[in-house]
Formats: structure tokens, C-alpha cells, sequence
């Protein structure tokens, strides 16, 4: 709720990245789902070449009730059936093309799929960025000296240089970590009803391959119960927000009068005290911190799929993921609005 | 972001709840204790009466620009210092009785506070609710026999009734336990800049005493860095979403084929298997729990509030404890729900 | 591990809370479960009254063999089938009296109950010398001045008194919810197999109350799946580590050169940097209160027993609650020993 | 504590993996550490070719005091400093060979990185080890008709082999995930007192080549700060606990009577009711799952290491990842158990 309050969403969300779960882009991916499986559909061979891309065309542009989706969400615990339904309806003769041989989870993880796609190209983005501009600091200011300090005291000198090296050096590896990690998150779904794609007769290794070359997902095995992937990502989410929460303390604690190891630019005003200037922006960091690190937690738990496919503990990713990767975007955000108000480093 | 989906709002999410932490219901709170504070400010002498009753007909009338508290939020890390900007400049020479003595977390804590209250009626009323339709559940249905299992095996035959006895047995505690709770909970917050009241001269008890009364909050020292009502606050959130998580998984173990000990009517539908029907009021009962169960370590981890005030700590408040709110506000009424589908209890 | 570790064992650990939660003081809470039982069932009428104060004698005295009851836990999941066993291969014709009506959870809840009573007694010990040590501390040093720090920047003068306040205020609340705590957590467990007492014809009550009369505990309603009380005792041990968190966060940032708002003795050397003193005492503080506040989450996930008693929910409450009691104490006794260290407060 | 308990331990702990984190074993990881880099100071010109060479072997044979190291650690709040003493001055004029340039993170990070080494060993081996037996299974009763499950409902018919499949196939995921982490947690630390490896001159690159060949650890940058690779590491354990918990969840759901789908030899035997026999495995392992999922959160929230190097966040890994290590170690011990003593599987 907080992401897209009317004063709090600009500190802690971030607009692009909620832009990417809203009903509207996942919708667009329940389309693209089903659309791609119609065409598959028709290339394997199992339902006539015109009616699969016919079937296409409806699933593209049909009409989509939201009222109704959302009615029979509270009651099947899902969209997708009634989504289903509502295509189906629309599509006449060539509804046989429609779902045929999937199940809602096949939508709904590919649509998550898609998604995470686009919230790592935006990561990516930030993140290199981020170490851009870090750079940019360290060539600026790298030569001021600094008191290292260890356990939180004084320790022996460095160089600002020093310090910003600690803080660049784990960003690489977030970037790497994430571009490999995209074969195994961005992978379709398709399954079938339990797991088994058997409503594809032996053709579900083709047809899931034909869907995933038409979405730019990989093909792999039906992962219903097989929810690494997806802790994993929330790992890398953490990862990055803790990289990130370090960054935050360091700055906070050079803030403070006595250290006086940083100038920055436009800090937070306070409503009793017009001389203060609050590192909102470096406490925030630490507060994302502590809200993925705290998350990741329940998306472990919900690593217990029970038999071909778990309602209750897929459900616990839904509440939870999305919130993840809108702290992660707006922690890179953060950070590098951060840095930009750094007017000097060093003691 | 899950409690206002277009489509799965209506499943995981309470309006009403949600509509307790809406951004106009906090600024209604923001104001009450303004004018609360102006009219106390008055009658200690602290100003003059007629302009702590101007101010307070001024805090609880004036326009607020939204878009410059989200602005001043985002610079500021909170709205208050803008809030009072926006008061004063409308209350021309009855500035002076607005804010005086006080810091920003003692209006979002008060806030906190008022809020907390109303969550708190809303449990109760349902907490009862509930408890009065598992009573109805025991006498309609408590003597038809049920196996009685323990880790997850037959054991010895047993009752409904006692099943449900087990399913009511904590509630009554949840209900005892929110009430007793309320004096810590629903508290004042008047600390000034740095938690000590010095800005209202040796008056800080009196004009507390006076605000708390006008507000129907308890007075009580100040509270800037001693978040243990909250804490507890929402352990006791987590144990509540955690008793109804046992009926849910007690449900759905029962509604298994094979053991067919419930009947429900009106079960989730899939998209695949129109014999179906999912039992999924009582896995989202599960799924609410453990997402209770995960947030309750990040407010533990806010507990540490570092110096007189923390940023980063009460952040991360703010993040968790109005969704963990709205979980279990859903919950109370998601099992609600269920138990008016149960038809048969029993085998 | 780490709490019996040859040396990281005194730092982390706390050998007393250790000793509570031994083998040793395990069995001799089952004997004493066992041994009223006995007791109970003669006084109650249903052994003849000779029988149970033999069969008591041989509970109190029978040799346990530790090696089987070993075997016996990895096959059973849990020691008491075996322990029975044991017992009543001793009794001869007095076994009728041992253990009848009773399920190993009756055992092993009661056997937690009376640990629980005496790590509350340890903790209120200590809550109640720190908070002495502390109001020592404000006596001696309270006037001297202090700059207050809010958001981790200067704002405003205090003294040592106001700042010392802050710490001891949780404490009070703290003792006075451990206490309020005692009737729900130190409570008898005799629920049978089932929880249903049926083992007792209908005196289970009077039996319940027989043994919680000799045990010291109170009697109340079968527990076997209603764990709030555990959950909510895990809260306060979070809650005590949190608040000597914020002391220890507290002291290590004064302890900081530039801040130099105390003198401690005797702080911990470096291996490379002779010269530093680190403030280890109040760095520990701060992981113990992240440590519990961490596994906290896990007791929470443990609320969901499923059916009439769950074996997976129960376990993880024997891997967490213990350690969490000694992480408490341990933190008690470093807050103290932290106190005793402080030569000077304040600037 | 749980994992040494005379009774529980058999059950909930893992001996050999026990002995990887016990005091001896860390013992002689310190020694590696100093003893490669007395001989890499040697080897890079730094300590005559000689003095190297003895301090080696001075480092290698020295006698340790443990009481020492007991009450030094809870002075210095880590066990070098006084190590070093204790080889120092048993090292006669080859003490300067000894520790030079090193400061305590670098000893007890690559102790670490040696300790992960073993354990990976050990995992990978049991992976493997189960995945085999697993595939046994699916060979020996893949055929078995099974009704597929999904929200707990029955679905649609599948094999046995089904069901298997989706359970081994995460495993190889970890065993490659496993095996690809290795140059990352596997690394040598040696950054010197601030993480600038100053005192080396400008050799700090060669010797800790040098040092990383010697022990066989990959050489890269400095971690005093950048705890991601642990993080990961820790996240990967839960991963595997996870999977196994499915396993677990699955086992205990199928051994349901009514459900009947598996037969288990020598399950566990009830205190009260000597006709039960109890699926103690499946059950540990969902308790295992939740206990890594919980603890998980704790590593993440250690991300936060403050300036040069923290105090607080880095003994909460030492506190948390030996655990979680355990905790896999026995699941994949347990799990190997559960399907050995599966007589039947399907229905």
C-alpha cells in the first residue's frame, strides 16, 4: 500500500516497476500466453492453421471484463478461468484453440516470467548506472582521506577511493548474477493440469518449444512445484538491497556532526528543527534493506509445494515478489539519487 | 500492492481496513492531533484561548495540497514539516499555536495510534463474529463423528465439536489479548524534537494528559524509541492470522478425497478441470499466516531504534504493520466466509 | 552451536539459561510430569492410592537409559514412547499408573512449561539488576549534558539522564509482560492422544487440576495445538533483546572518535591495530536482538498445528525456542556487564 | 543445542557436518591460514625464505591454549588476537613472520571459505547420492498409477514416476548451483586491517596468490564487507532444504490413511497409541525447510556491514550459517532414509 500512496509512494515506490505488475501489462501477458499457445497449437499441428491464428487474433483483442475477473477471482482463487471463459466466449468455433491442453498456472508463472524479464532490464539498467556514477565519485573524490574504521572505530586511513571500491564491488556481481540467472527465471510454463502436459498427446516438448521461441522465454521442464527459480530471483532482490543498505549506513554514519565525512546537497527538513538536515535518501536504503531481507524469508517458506501444484504457497509469492522487486528499483533509484547529491567525501 | 489489484484485491484484500490507512483518513488523524495540541496548548496558558480554539478551527478546515506533502515527503522523508508548513501559513498570527513543542513522529505516531484503534474495533467486532458462527458450527454439527488425527495420522475417533473447540479456543485469547493491549497501544505520542517535552516548559504531563483525553488515547511517557507496543501489536496480528491459518489447513486437509470430511459449497473453479472445486478460502487462510508469520521479524527488527529517534527503523514500520493490518482483517473475514460455506463437518 | 562453543561459548552463550534447557533437567521434568500423574490418578480413584505413590517412587528413581532413549527419539520422532517404556519395565504391576490416559506431548508441553518458568525466573532476575545498574548509572552520571541525535544527525541537547531513561523504560514493561505472561505459559498439559482427555472417564479436569496443583503450574484447556502462548513468550524474549539492542546500537555509536560520548573499560583488542578498543559488548547486543527477532518469524510459521497435534510445527519450535532463551539471557547478562563497564557518559 | 542433544541430536543433527564447524577443525583452518602466509611472505621476499618456513611450522605444531582462547574471545570478541599472541610467542625472532599484514577477518573468513568447502563436498556427494536413489524408485515403481493433486484436490491420474520426476528435479539444479558457487565462497580473505592489504606494500595481489594455491581457495578481491557470496550460499541451502521439504510434505500427505499411497517401513511409534505408526522423516524435513527458510532472513539482514568492516552483522553469520548447514546436511541424511524405507509407493 505503501508503493503507490499519494505522499509516502514517491520515497518508496517506484512507478515503473509497479507499472510493470498492474492488471493492465500482466493482463497483456495473459494475452501473449495465450496467443502464443493458439499459434503452437496450430504449427504442432493440432488445431487447423487458420483457427489457431484466428484464435490468436481473438485472444489479442478480445474484450476483457475486469468486474468479472475480479468476482471470480474471490471465488476460484484465480483469474484465469474466467479470463479463459471470457476469450472462449468471444472466439466462437475456434475457442478449441484457446488453453487447450494448459492450466491457469501455466498463464499466470509465464506471465511472471515476462515479467520478471522486464523488471531485470530495468535492474540491469540501474545498476549500471549506479556503478557508473560510483565511478564517477571515486575519480572525483577517490584521493580525500578517510579514517577506516572497523567495529565502528577508527582504525587506520584510506582513501575515499578505498571505501567507494567496497561499495562498487559487489554491484558486478548482482550484474552478473542476474544476467545469468535470466535462463532459468524467463522460462515459459507449460504444464497442464498436473504437470504432466499430457493434453499435448507427445507433442509438449514442441509445442512449449514453439511458445517459448514466440515469447523470447526458455523452454525447460514444467516447473509448477519447482519454485528455485523464483527464490532465487528474490535472493538476487535481496542481494542488491542489502549491497545497497550498506551504502545507506555508511553514508548515514559519515553524516553524523563529529564525522562530518560527507556533504550532501538537499536533505530532509524537519518539523521542529529548521537547521537539520535528515540523509533520508541513505536511511532509506537501509529501511529496503531490512524489508527484502525480512521478505525472503516467506518466499523460502513458500518453496513447499505440495503434490502437482500448491495453492497456498503460491499464493504467498504473489504477495510477496512484486513488493521485493519495487523495493529493489527503488532502492537503485535511491542510490543513485543519493549520489548525486554527494557534494564532498572525505575528512 | 496485492490489496488493491483490480482482480485480486477483492481476495487477499479489506476495503474497510485498507480504507483505515488511506492517505485521507491519516491526514483526518494528522489533524485531529493538531488541533488537539492547539486547544491543549490553550488551555495550559501556553497561548492565549482564543487562539488555540482559531488554530484548531484553522487545522481541522484548512486546504492541504497533496501534491506538495508528496513532494516534501520525498525531500523530507515524511509529510509532517510540510503539513505545518501549509497549516501556518493559513493560520496567519495563530501560527503560533500550531506545532508548538511538538516533532513530526509525535503527529505519525499519534496517528499510529488512532489508527491502531479502529483496526483493533474492527478485529474484535470480527473476532466475535466469528467465534459466534464456529459456536453454531459446534451445535448444528458437533456430534457427527471425525477422525481424530495427529501428525497427520489416524489416531482415535473424536467429535466435531471437538475439532472446533480447538479452532475456537484461541480466539477467545486474541480477544482478551487485543483488549488488553489498548492502553499501550492506543497512546498519545508528545515528545518534542528529542523525546524530553522541554519546548513545553514543565507543562509536557499536563498538556499530554489534556491532548490524550481529547483524543480517547492513554497518556504515558513518550514512546519515540520504545516500539515494544508495536511489536506487540503485531505479534498479536500474526498469532491471530496464525489460529486461522490452522482451521484453513485444517480444511483443506479435510476436504482431501478420501477423507471427505467437509462439504463446502460455492469452491474455487479451474481452468482446466471443471470437476474441481478448490478449497481456496482455507489455503489463503494459510497463506495469509505465513505472510503474517515472515513480516512480524521485520517489526522486530525495527525495534531497534538507535539515539531519541531512528529513521530507518520507523520506516520500516510504516512498510509492514498496515499490510500485516489488512492480512489479518482478511483473514477474520475470508474464515467468516468459509465456515457460511460449510454444509456437512464430519464423516 | 555456537552457545557451547569452547570459545565463542562465553561470548554468545549463557551457561545457566544453557543448563535449563540439559537432558538432565529435561528428564527430571518428565519424572515430575510422570510422577504427578501417578499421584493424580490415585488421588482421583482410578489406581488404587498405593499403586500411584509407588509407581511415583519409581519415576522419581528408575534409571533412564539415555543411549536408548536415543535410538528410540530417531525412530519415534520423540524420547517418551521410550521413556514409557523404560518406566514401566521398572514398575512391575504398578505400570498401570504411569503414563495412562497421557500422550508425549502432555510430556514434553509440561516439561516445557516448567522450563519456561524458571528461564522467566532467570530473566526477571536479571531484567531487574540491569534496570537497577541503569538507574545507578542516571544517578551517577544523568547530569551530564548530551547531544541529542535524531535521524543520526545532532539536533538538539540532552543530558545522560534522558538518554538512560530511554533505556530502562522498555525494561520496566517488559517485566511486568513476563509476569502477566506466567498463568498462560507455565500451564499444565494433559490433553491425551487426542486432546480430548478421554482416557480419564470424565475426570480429566479434576486430574489436570491434581497435577498442576503439585507442579506449580496452572491448569486450563488442552494446549496441544492452540501455541499462541509459546508464540507470544517468543515475542517477549524479541522484545527484551530488541530494547538491549537499541542500548547496544546506542553505545557503539558513542563509543565513536569524533562522537566520544563514553568511556568503557576493558573493550576488545584487535589483532592488528594494538591502539583500538572496540565496543564488542554492544555489538552483541545488536546481533542478539537480530538474532531473535530472525527466529521469531520461525515460531510464528510454527502456529499452524495441523489437525489434533502436528509433528512438523512442533519440532520447529524444540530447534528455536531454546535458543532464543539463552540468545535473552546472555543478553541480560552482556547489558549488565556493558553497564559495568561505563566510566563515563555524556560530553 | 538441538543438534548435540543426547536424544535429539540423533534425530535433528548431522555428526560429520557437526565436526566440520568444531572447535578443532576451525583450529586447524587457522593454522592453514597463518602457516600459507608465513611461507607466501617468504615466498614473495617479505620474511627471509627461512623464518618463513619455521614460523610455517611454529604455526603448524604450536600448542593452543583453549582456555585462553575462551577467555580472550569474550574480551576481544573473536579468538585471534590472542591466537596470534599464543604463536607469536612460541615463534621466538620468527614471530615476524606471523600474522603480518593480516588482520582477524582474514583468519576467520578463510577458515570459513574452507569450512563451506568441506560441506559443499559433503552435499554434493548426498545430492547425488539421493538423486540416485530416487531414480531407483521411479525405475522400480515409476509405473504405479497415482491420482494427481493440485490445491489438494484430486486432479487427474499420473504415475508414480510423475511425482518422482518433479522431485529429483530441482536437486540437479543445486548440484549445479552448488558446484558453480565454488570461486565465489570458496575464496581466500586477506585484506589487511582495513581492507587495503597495505601492509603488504604493493605485493598484497602476489601473496594472497600465493596463499590462495597453498589452500587450494580461489584468489579475488577483498570481502571484508561484501558478504553476498555468503548470503548466497546460505540461500542455496535453503533452496535444498526447501526441495526437500516438498519431498517431506508430499511423503506425509500420501501416508495419510484414506489416502494410503505409500508404504514406510519402521515409522514412529506413539507414547498412547501403539497401532500409529508416524512419517517422523517426511515430517522432519518440512520442519528443517521452515527452519532454513526462517533463518535465511537473518544472513540477509548481516548484508548490512558498516565502514571497513562490522562487528554486529558478521557474528550473526557465525551465529545462523553453521546451523543452516547442519540443518541441509541432515535433510539430505534424512531424506535418503525416508526413500529407503519406502516399501510401496502409488496406489
Amino acid at each position: 500500500m505503501i508503493f503507490d500512496h499519494p505522499w509516502l509512494g514517491p520515497l518508496f515506490g517506484d512507478p515503473a516497476t509497479v507499472d510493470l505488475w498492474s492488471a493492465d501489462a500482466q493482463l497483456c501477458h495473459y494475452r501473449a500466453f495465450e496467443a502464443a499457445l493458439a499459434n503452437a497449437l496450430a504449427a504442432c499441428g493440432h488445431v487447423p492453421a487458420h483457427q489457431g491464428r484466428d484464435a490468436a487474433e481473438v485472444v489479442e483483442r478480445a474484450e476483457i471484463d475486469i468486474a468479472s475477473l475480479a468476482e471470480a477471482s474471490l471465488r476460484d482463487g484465480l483469474p484465469i478461468p474466467d479470463f479463459v471463459w471470457q476469450l472462449r466466449s468471444q472466439a466462437g468455433a475456434d475457442a478449441a484453440a484457446i488453453h487447450t491442453g494448459a492450466t491457469s498456472q501455466d498463464v499466470l508463472d509465464t506471465a511472471l516470467a515476462l515479467t520478471l524479464r522486464q523488471v531485470t532490464d530495468m535492474l540491469m539498467d540501474r545498476l549500471q548506472a549506479l556503478d557508473a556514477r560510483l565511478a564517477r565519485l571515486a575519480s572525483e573524490m577517490g584521493d580525500a582521506p578517510l579514517m577506516g574504521r572497523t567495529r565502528m572505530q577508527a582504525a587506520l586511513p584510506i582513501t575515499v577511493a578505498d571505501r567507494v571500491r567496497s561499495w562498487r564491488q559487489p554491484l558486478r556481481d548482482h550484474m552478473s548474477g542476474l544476467d545469468a540467472s535470466r535462463p532459468r527465471v524467463e522460462r515459459l510454463q507449460l504444464g497442464g493440469p498436473v504437470g504432466t502436459r499430457h493434453g499435448f498427446g507427445g507433442d509438449g516438448e514442441r509445442i512449449a518449444a514453439h511458445m517459448a521461441d514466440a515469447l523470447g522465454l526458455s523452454a525447460g521442464p514444467v516447473w509448477h512445484t519447482d519454485r528455485s527459480a523464483v527464490a532465487e530471483y528474490a535472493s538476487r532482490l535481496s542481494l542488491i538491497t542489502g549491497s545497497l543498505g550498506k551504502i545507506g549506513q555508511d553514508v548515514a554514519l559519515m553524516a553524523q556532526q563529529g564525522l562530518d565525512e560527507i556533504t550532501l546537497t538537499g536533505g530532509g527538513g524537519s518539523s521542529a528543527m529548521p537547521h537539520k538536515s535528515n540523509p533520508v535518501l541513505a536511511e532509506l536504503l537501509v529501511t529496503l534493506a531490512r524489508f527484502n531481507a525480512t521478505q525472503l524469508a516467506g518466499l523460502h517458506h513458500a518453496l513447499i509445494h505440495e503434490q502437482e501444484r500448491s495453492g497456498a504457497a503460491w499464493m504467498l509469492e504473489w504477495m510477496i515478489l512484486p513488493q521485493m522487486s519495487v523495493a529493489t528499483a527503488r532502492a537503485l533509484g535511491a542510490a543513485q539519487d543519493l549520489c548525486s547529491r554527494i557534494e564532498r567525501l572525505g575528512s
